[in-house]
C-alpha cells in the first residue's frame, strides 16, 4: 500500500481524500492543517494533525500531496517538504514553473527524494497532450481553449469592487472560434476572438448597478480584454444557480504533414468536469503513485508529468496495461 | 542528427520519409528494400538499397524503423533486427501484442538496443489515452470509436469475393452512440450500436449485384454483425471519391469521483486525419526520437507507447517544454 499524507484541507484537500480512498493500492495515513486539528472534521474520518507535526511521520508517509495554493503556499511549501518526503503539488502559475522546478529540483536531489510540481488539467494533463500534439505534428498550430467553467481570479476581482455582496465569474469558448480550429482554418484569434465572460453578480443594498457593470467590464488584465456579460441577481438565485464547481476546456492541434505539406490532421482533446477540485485531485493521485514507483527506482528529484512513463499512473501492471489498454 | 534507416517502402515508408524531413535533429540514411532497388524511386532522392545489405549499417543507423505488415512481416523482423538496430515498428494486432513484445524484449536486452513496438494512432496514441484516462478515473468507462476512414482488412475481404472488381469499406460511428456517451449515459453498446460500415464496389461483368450484396452483408466477422450498406459503382467514381486515405475516431473515458460518486467526468480525445499512414509515421518518427535517447542511456529493451516519457518524443529540450508547453 502506497501511504499518502494530505498537507492542507481546502477544496483540493477534500478531492485528495476521495481519489486515495478510490485507489486500491493506496491508503491515507493523515491530513496536516495550519487549523487546530480539533476543528477540522474529514470526509471519510481520517486523523487530523497538526501540520507541525508532519515531520514525525516522515519515515510513514510514502508521498506527501500538497494542497496549498500557488500565489504564497506553494513556493515556499513544496522546496521545504522535499528535503523530508515525496512530494507532489499543483503549481499552477504557468510563468514562474522554472523557478519552481529549479528549487525542488535542488532540495529533492539533495535529500534523495523524488518530486512532482504542476499535476492537474491546466498545466497537467493539457500540457501533456500540447506536448503529445507537438511532437507528432512539428508543423501546426496549437489552440487552448478553457470552459464553460469559474475562473476565481476573475470572480475575486469582481467581489473587491465596492458594492458586490458575491460575484462568479466564468469563462466561456466561443463556439465559432472553436469550430474554425476543428475546421482546420487555422485561425490567428485575439484573446476577445477565443473567449467570452459571463459574471453574475449579487449588489449590496443602494449599490449603482450600472456603474458597477461599466467597472467590471473595463476592469483592466481581467475583462476589458473580453467581451464581457454581467448579470446582477439575487442572494438566493446566486447561491441555487452558481454554487457549482464545475470546469472543462479543449486542446486542439491542427498540423500538416506530406511532402508539400498537402495533408491536414486535427488532434482535439477535451474535458468535461463536474468539478475541478475533484478531477484535480485524481490527477494529482495518479502521479503521485508515479513519484512513489521512481522514489523506489532511485529515480530523485523534481519532475513534471512531461518526465513520466505513462504505465506508472496505473494500478495496474505493465503486463496488464499491455494487454488489455494498449 | 538522429540518423533514421526505412526498411519496406510502401505508404508508411513513404510517410516516414516525409516526417523524417519534417524534423530539424534528424535525417534519412536510406531506404532497404526487398524489392530491386534499382525499381524503387524514393520522394526526397533518398538512396534505395537492398534490405539484405542492411547488416552493413549497423553503426550508421540510429534508429531502423520496420515498415512491414503486422501479419506475417514484423513477427519475424522486428525480433531479428532488434539484434542490430534500435528499431520501431507499428504492430497493430491487438491480441498478439504480449507475444510480440516478449520476443523483442529477449532479442534487444541480449544485444544492447532499445526497441519500441506498436507505434502509431490505436494502437499508439490511443492507447495513451485509455492508459492516461483509467489512471485519473479508476472509476468509469472506456469507448473507443473509430472513422470515419477506410478499413484495410474489410475492403480486402470485399475484394476476395468472386465479381467484385475492386472495393472499399468505411467504418463510421454511430453519432447517436457518440452523444450519449459524451452526455455521460454511459451506454452499454454491442458492436452494431458503436459503428456502421459502408462499402463502395465496382462490380465485374455479368457479376450478380443482388447476390454479391447479400454476401458482403452476411460476411461473418466481417459485416454479419454491423448495419451494412453497399453501393455498386463505375470504376470512374471509385477512382474519383474512394482513392483517399483519410481516418480518425475517437476515445473517450466517463468516469465519477467524489464520496458517493457523485460528479461526472468526461475525457474526449479525438483524431481527425487526411492521411492514415502519414499521420502514423508522424507518430512513429517522434517515437524513434525517443528510442534513440534512452539507448544512449543505457535503457534497452523493448518498450510501448506507455513506457516513454512524453519529454523525450520532442525536438525541444525540457527546459524548453517546461517554459512554452507546460
Amino acid at each position: 500500500m502506497i501511504r499518502i499524507g494530505i498537507l492542507g484541507y481546502g477544496n483540493l484537500g477534500r478531492g485528495i481524500e476521495c481519489a486515495v480512498r478510490a485507489a486500491n493500492d493506496m491508503e491515507l495515513v493523515g491530513v496536516f492543517t495550519r487549523r487546530d486539528p480539533a476543528s477540522v472534521t474529514t470526509l471519510t474520518g481520517v486523523p487530523v494533525y497538526s501540520v507541525k507535526d508532519v515531520l514525525n511521520w516522515k519515515d510513514k508517509i510514502d508521498v506527501l500531496i500538497l494542497c496549498g495554493g500557488s500565489a504564497t503556499d506553494l513556493p515556499v511549501q513544496t522546496p521545504e517538504y522535499a528535503k523530508y518526503f515525496n512530494v507532489v503539488d499543483s503549481f499552477d502559475t504557468h510563468a514562474n514553473i522554472p523557478t519552481h522546478f529549479a528549487n525542488v529540483d535542488a532540495s529533492a536531489k539533495e535529500t534523495n527524494h523524488a518530486a512532482l510540481i504542476s499535476a492537474g488539467w491546466d498545466p497537467g494533463l493539457f500540457s501533456l497532450m500540447r506536448v503529445y500534439a507537438n511532437a507528432v505534428l512539428p508543423n501546426g498550430s496549437d489552440y487552448t481553449f478553457w470552459g464553460k467553467g469559474v475562473s476565481q481570479g476573475h470572480s475575486d476581482a469582481v467581489r473587491r469592487i465596492k458594492g458586490i455582496a458575491n460575484a462568479k465569474s466564468y469563462t466561456i469558448p466561443v463556439e465559432s472560434a472553436l469550430e474554425a480550429v476543428r475546421n482546420g482554418e487555422n485561425p490567428e484569434l485575439t484573446t476577445r476572438q477565443k473567449h467570452t465572460r459571463e459574471v453574475f453578480a449579487v449588489l449590496e443594498e443602494g449599490a449603482d448597478a450600472a456603474a458597477i457593470e461599466t467597472e467590471i467590464k473595463t476592469m483592466p488584465n481581467y475583462f476589458s480584454d473580453y467581451d464581457t456579460t454581467v448579470h446582477f441577481i439575487s442572494k438566493e438565485e446566486f447561491e441555487q444557480n452558481h454554487s457549482g464547481i464545475a470546469h472543462g476546456g479543449f486542446v486542439i492541434r491542427s498540423g500538416r504533414t506530406g511532402l508539400n505539406q498537402e495533408n491536414q490532421h486535427i488532434m482535439e482533446f477535451s474535458l468535461k468536469l463536474d468539478s475541478n477540485p475533484e478531477f484535480t485531485s485524481s490527477v494529482i493521485v495518479a502521479f503521485a503513485r508515479a513519484i512513489k514507483r521512481l522514489s523506489d527506482k532511485g529515480d530523485f528529484g523534481c519532475k513534471t508529468v512531461l518526465d513520466i512513463p505513462p504505465a506508472l499512473l496505473c494500478e495496474q501492471s505493465p503486463e496488464e496495461l499491455r494487454a488489455h489498454l494498449l
